[in-house]
């Protein structure tokens, strides 16, 4: 990827300070190994996209990758992220591909069973 | 894990066919992984947790622990499940053990990051 392009990692967002954190440690990973990349929120945390946007184009970034931190697609990801999507390439004249959600990549899954198998290891093996 | 014990994944539930869908592929692996573990829905969909703990029972199971399939703790997973899982404790005389949302653990966010990875390099080297 070139510097003109930014991946935006799309959280639901909330008012709730320990939800927003549990989502920063999510995308942490990935902001580190991504050079310029950034999280942002769809409604009730800030950065909003659209506040990232305006910072990219600040940084004479046009083209956008938006990856939605949902487990699966439901009406959001339907309806509401495409719509708001079209409103900031038409506001802000910037293209941006929304996606699909991270769930759907199967590293998802594997992760999970991962995380469980550790859980019932640490359950049955406390440490001392 | 005894087989008196039955991990319980728990997602939010939809009334789309192609949210569940996702959610039982994120679920395979571990399902896969764990004899007897479950996937149930707190609302939306079927099998529900109540109905998912009465179908233990005929097996003679009183203990589960439920993984909320969330990248991180809002409302549902502080409020609303702790309660029906107060409820069922009481109305089955069940032992439920309620795990952080899956998203809290390390592994989730590695999954993010190497998900994004391999899109990436889809994007820039596509299939002939």
């Amino acid at each position: 990827m070139t510097s003109s392009h930014r991946i935006v990692l799309l959280a639901h967002g909330s008012s709730d300070k320990r939800w927003r954190e549990t989502f920063e440690q999510l995308a942490a990973p990935t902001l580190q190994a991504f050079a310029g990349s950034r999280i942002a929120y769809m409604e009730l945390a800030s950065p909003s996209l659209e506040e990232t946007i305006a910072e990219g184009l600040t940084e004479n970034i046009i083209e956008y990758t938006v990856v939605p931190l949902f487990l699966a697609a439901g009406r959001h990801l339907r309806k509401d992220v495409p719509a708001m999507i079209k409103g900031l390439e038409q506001d802000h004249g910037v293209k941006i591909h929304l996606a699909p959600p991270i769930g759907e990549n199967p590293l998802l899954g594997q992760a999970i069973k991962g995380a469980i198998a550790l859980q019932l290891d640490q359950a049955m093996n406390p440490a001392p």
